[in-house]
């Protein structure tokens, strides 16, 4: 059986073009977020640098969000920019009509690059999965207004859902867990959708509304172990209603394999 | 007099294409410096976006470096993607025979996002700029390969320079001082360029050699206002030969102004 996230990712491909389905099924209020929209054009992305003879493994990838994505059919194309002898550099873009994303991607053997580790940072105490907050128990009005957050089972650490109640902490932080509510596994690509998949971190600081991604770039460095991934969300810097957010990811084993910085919106 | 800063990113602009010229005396070993090549792609992006009654401030600039810039003629063009009532977004290119680097730009309305301030970090503790140490008492061999310690003068706290003498601190942080050297004051564009002169960061983990970035992302928050600039460069994440470096900027009233991430090789 196929799988939410495999589903919602199949892209069928002629030469360096690709025609897929964005589905509200992944949505945040009136758009699809933007996580699966990276992790398809991550695929589509290796698919064609393969077929060109270079790299397959996403090592770091920069997205524009020009406008939101909808519901329905899309198309995605690649141009290969650069094939090196250790990196891939190519260019993708995904349009409904207009253009809605843009993004570069550096791509490797992803292997080759997740060892020796000489310096990984450790995950954040946090409660085991079962003592935190999940996402399913969000308000029915949340939750039909994201169908994201039935495709994905997060747990955030009760210490930072305040916000949820008026309460928000003020540290700009949410640390929790996450997987697919489905069972699958999360591999390389799909820690693009783990990294825009948290709620604003914004939150923490009493901000309102989902709000969308400018510029984001995410940079992945290893496969992920089966099982939870562990994520921490935080800002340091909002000012003049932006914001910008570090994500981080670590897989069950303890080890970082995925880190994100965006520019975003926040509104108070 | 012209400042050497604004002479190296002097453009002629003839519709949305400029001609420029990139400088050895930029320089890191062979290659022409990604942060000045950054500061000239802000210019001629923010030229070209006003022309089309887009906006000016450049709040974020992602690019990939496909090859190094070289001393000589350089082409730059650059492409209004969307142009919004609050930002504009932008790919700028600049080419010399083949393609060196792309960028997406985000811009807007810089004094509309510097206020107000929700939340700022500090700038770390470090020594005054007097009782640091200076670019400009490098070893003459690294002077000789690097035109750019002689156009900035960086001032580095003490406690993380013990690479430069074999003994490095292993904490994976540089914090320090930095300004034109012929006393220009920074304006907002020079930023990128003051976010990637600072030495390598895996230098204080023992790496050897500058290397080149392969994907960079800066964000600017405000327009810096005169006098020193104070940098802390961090790492978190090394492995495989690659590493992360952050960049954060503040200026002389202790405000952050801008900050980065990139994407570069490490050599142990």
């Amino acid at each position: 059986m196929t799988s939410e996230y495999d589903e919602a990712t199949t892209f069928e491909l002629t030469g360096n073009r690709a025609t897929a389905r964005l589905s509200s099924d992944w949505g945040i209020g009136n758009a699809v977020n933007g996580g699966i929209i990276m992790s398809l054009l991550a695929q589509v992305t290796s698919s064609v640098s393969r077929s060109a003879g270079g790299h397959g493994d996403v090592l770091g990838l920069s997205a524009v969000f020009l406008s939101p994505g909808a519901d329905g059919a899309a198309e995605v194309s690649t141009d290969v920019l650069r094939n090196g002898r250790s990196m891939t550099t190519a260019q993708t873009l995904l349009s409904q009509e207009d253009e809605r994303v843009r993004a570069f991607v550096t791509l490797g053997d992803i292997d080759r690059y997740a060892e020796p580790i000489t310096l990984n940072p450790q995950p954040p105490a946090m409660p085991e999965p079962d003592a935190c907050v999940r996402s399913s128990d969000a308000p029915p009005d949340a939750l039909s207004q994201s169908g994201l957050l039935s495709r994905v089972d997060i747990r955030l650490d009760p210490a930072c859902v305040g916000w949820a109640v008026g309460q928000p902490s003020g540290n700009g932080e949410l640390r929790g867990w996450i997987r697919f509510a489905d069972g699958r596994e999360p591999d390389l690509h799909s820690l693009l959708l783990f990294l825009d998949a948290f709620p604003p971190v914004t939150f923490d600081l009493g901000a309102k509304g989902w709000v969308p991604t400018v510029q984001f770039s995410g940079y992945l460095h290893a496969r992920p172990a089966p099982g939870w991934l562990q994520v921490r969300t935080r800002t340091t810097t909002v000012a003049g209603g932006l914001h910008e957010e570090d994500a981080q990811i670590w897989d069950s084993t303890g080890r970082l394999v995925a880190q994100s910085r965006q520019l975003a919106s926040a509104r108070f």
